[in-house]
């Protein structure tokens, strides 16, 4: 049972390992480079995303009573085909604690186990997997590749150390003696027994599906909780491929499959809440929309319920020693992915007076249009590779109503974010960055996130003002990452005091090589749980504890032991 | 301002292992032996004691408008006339709200010093803090000075060296470098900051009211949030003790002492859900009445809830090789502290065939004429030194409802509880255990917790069906401890596993020396969440988790540090 656990022990230790110390390290490829994966890896990879369409997904799961097939893929329009089986909320959920029992009391070396082979499972599909997150999230192939691949494989690896850290810091058993009163001291054996609190729901999004939903699937199953997985409709493919190699994992362990189970939503309508509210269900794991997660948090009453959403990230432009390479990082982070991720900037602050440079205080609108050019620039460069799809048509709407805002006063339309054209997939639907100068009638429109590729500029009488709306806007609307640059030590310094109370990540004069909004498991915290955005911190401890719960006997000894 | 973190480092230290050992340890002192305090000690606490009555509590609490003076002894039936400032907890919490800044930005060290400093300041004033619990919770001596000294200064420190472990566990920074893409490594400098998240209000209970509130105190302030502690209006000195000497340790290390605050209720009314539901209240750790604490999980949106309630406590009877013993041990915490606990036995199981013993299988009705003789027995030798006073007059109450009860089919009056003559205090409130074998008319009484010395015998066709009924009960109403006694080891394996699973710690054959409801810090989990018994685990990482916050910054560095 425990083979699992024994075969990928060096992997599950460095990762703890690396939990601890936060500096770089992953297991996994990051790289589709031919020399770095086995021979025809890339080709196969292809090839089982293709086998995959226009038939039914094998995934064998009791209880279903039809299947939907509902996903098209951003890049071709087309409908994937892919037929899925339904089952619904109340079977499945009486399904998975049915195969509770044994799970919850199993070692935890046997659920850790399952979960290593599981993420090694998934790391041999990252090529079918890319393939699968490309054509339903609408991400470039090298997100899909990357940060749906390696970098989702790490977070989902880096929660399941976190989880055997806090597991294997409770020992089974202890002895105690002492004395009580007159006499012989009294002599007791413990044991301590850590036990999953119950079925587990994971709801996973449209954009990401990946890089959420493994964290909070090792957790849960690692803590003893049979977990229910719950797609976004239009973003199916990449999760049923983890819940078939989990239920294999768990099958090899000797273990039900029926611990890992997807949750469609029938041809009747969305499922998600009902899901969440059901009242077996005990923990609630949500990335998606601010609206969605805060019905959740409010509502929600017999499960724990972990969310993350969205807010309002800010970039507070104050100085730069180089504002080209500057304004080429930002522009790169309001193109990668459309800025369809939980970590793109939205709201840009600039100092009335200026961005301060070496040479100069580059004015207000010379900075906007510069910002604007080097959007041009990466567009011109790499849209396809960077930009990806827009995932819902909905994103198209909300430019197209900001444009409207923009024409009726809220501001000045910078860059119309106009599509551009897909060289291998013409019907793919595409926008690049829209760029709207806000006004002070516009204001409110940068006080919510605006999923897509939206960003703002605000102006603000100095750069003092700009944090403080900046961080203001965070603390209330929730940020989960924001950017600063700015020569000044002592403004830095005050920036990240007020960024950290708003509970909102602070990256600093970030502009080489990587893209700035970059998340590196084992080492960015991420989401902070002090604003809005959410309350699933997904990499410390909080993140693991109150999944399960310890239980102790004890028995008095005949005599103390020698 | 980390000086007292220096000074008692070493028995920080000394609490993280015993916290990870488990074994027996404890840096205080339980026992009021002359030989182990320093002289004049024990006249000195009576003497301090004495001082605090009929006057106004030393408490200089900005804000105040008033005093209030509402304990009365259970043991003298007297006012203690100790009069304590009156802040309305808008007041209370604004003024917490304003400290905070400079605390949740302190180093870890500094609260955690604060912290140790504040447990040492109790620790030198055990005795009059023994007779502050008497004379208000109604304990007897040693309860109150061990069970409120030691014990609950245990239980503070396990809880802060918890915290430390938890705050610890972040590093300050990391070096973080690696290439994206071609070209040089990027390096990033990246530094993590524990933030507390807000106000936490502390509500103690009137029984016992430092062995849950300590840990709550501790484990909030260590983590960086300001703290209401609210005593029951019965029992307010002891907690009114502990914030006067956390004050004092707070203003010693330069800290505003607004971060510690005691909010009693004022002549109106309670309080304890106005502040409960105070939207900047971010923490609330409740001890107290299933009702109330059900009403906080269900009713407080803005803050996370810890709870200790109560719970219908099983013992099961199925063998023992020395009947007399273990109904000895059994009657010796039916009689500790009038079972004002939450650890004392309620539902008594035999099953129908009786006790099974190394020579016979002895009938119920003998095992309960035997129980009862032991309870008198204890009764006899020892009823003010175990059984102290009881703490509300509705227990009483309570007791008379019971007997009418009985008196109407419920079952057969075993033992009525009759008050015992308290020879020093003549107009003490006292009880002794009333004991009630349910008949299938009462079986309901046993579905919730009878708060004071009441007790029921319960008796089931088989032990496996006995466990079962305990156990749903258990799960259902509620648990923190139970008790079985057995000979059979397939049994006991059995029963430990349906305790396990109803949330219930379960203690096997104790029956020697100590008190078989004594939890030792360090050593003995507490509450397991897993059942309506509450949510505040105390003495695991659960119980830390979500108190703080990690928020991180990070920059890019020039190079790769060589």
């Amino acid at each position: 049972m425990t083979d699992a656990f024994t075969r990928h022990r060096a992997i599950l230790d460095r990762a703890v390992e690396a939990n601890a110390r936060r500096g770089a390290w992953s297991p996994y490829t990051e790289s589709p480079s031919a020399r770095l994966h086995p021979p025809g890896a890339a080709e196969a990879g292809a090839a089982a995303f293709q086998a995959r369409l226009g038939r039914a997904f094998d995934l064998d799961l009791p209880g279903a009573r039809g299947e939907v097939a509902p996903e098209r893929s951003p890049y071709t329009g087309e409908a994937l085909g892919v037929r899925y089986p339904v089952v619904d909320v109340p079977t499945a959920v009486s399904r998975a604690r049915a195969a509770w029992g044994p799970w919850r009391l199993a070692p935890a070396e046997a659920r850790v186990g399952v979960c290593l082979d599981l993420l090694h499972r998934l790391s041999t599909q990252v090529f079918e997997g890319a393939h699968a997150t490309q054509h339903t999230a609408g991400q470039p192939w090298m997100t899909a590749f990357a940060g749906s691949g390696a970098n989702s494989l790490d977070r989902g690896l880096e929660a399941l150390a976190m989880a055997w850290s806090a597991l294997s810091a409770v020992p089974a058993g202890a002895d105690f003696a002492r004395p009580f009163g007159p006499g012989a001291p009294v002599a007791l054996r413990k044991s301590y027994r850590c036990l999953g609190v119950g079925p587990a729901a994971v709801v996973a999004c449209a954009t990401y599906p990946a890089w959420n939903a493994w964290p909070a699937l090792t957790a849960n199953l690692a803590a003893g909780n049979p977990v229910l997985l719950k797609p976004h409709p239009s973003c199916v493919l990449p999760v049923a491929m983890a819940v078939q190699q989990g239920r294999a994992a768990l099958d090899a362990a000797g273990f039900s499959p029926d611990l890992l189970t997807l949750v469609v939503d029938p041809p009747e309508g969305p499922v998600a809440l009902e899901l969440c509210r059901h009242p077996d269900v005990k923990i609630v794991d949500f990335t998606g929309s601010a609206r969605f997660g805060a019905l959740l948090e409010a509502d929600v009453r017999q499960a724990r319920v972990y969310t993350e959403t969205a807010g309002c990230n800010f970039a507070l432009l104050d100085g730069t020693d180089d504002l080209d390479a500057t304004l080429t990082a930002l522009a790169h982070a309001l193109c990668l992915f459309s800025s369809q991720m939980c970590t793109s900037p939205q709201n840009i602050w600039i100092p009335d007076g200026g961005v301060q440079t070496p040479e100069r205080r580059v004015p207000v609108d010379e900075v906007v249009a510069r910002l604007c050019a080097a959007v041009d620039a990466w567009v011109a460069r790499a849209a396809p590779a960077l930009c990806g799809a827009i995932q819902a048509e909905a994103t198209l709407d909300q430019m197209e109503a900001l444009r409207r805002a923009a024409a009726a006063g809220a501001g000045e339309l910078a860059r119309s974010g106009a599509p551009y054209a897909h060289p291998e997939h013409p019907r793919a639907r595409t926008a690049t960055p829209l760029i709207v100068r806000l006004g002070p009638a516009g204001r409110g429109l940068a006080q919510a996130e605006r999923f897509g590729p939206m960003a703002f500029v605000l102006t603000a009488p100095s750069r003092e003002a700009a944090l403080a709306e900046a961080t203001a806007d965070a603390a209330r609307f929730g940020a989960i990452a924001s950017f600063l640059w700015s020569m000044d030590e002592a403004f830095i310094a005050e920036a990240e005091l007020q960024a950290a109370v708003a509970g909102a990540s602070l990256a600093i004069n970030l502009r080489r090589q990587l893209p700035i909004n970059f998340t590196a498991a084992f080492s960015d915290f991420h989401v902070t749980g002090l604003n809005p955005a959410g309350t699933a911190t997904l990499t410390d401890a909080a993140f693991i504890a109150g999944r399960f719960r310890v239980v102790q006997s004890r028995r008095e000894l005949p005599q103390v032991p020698g």
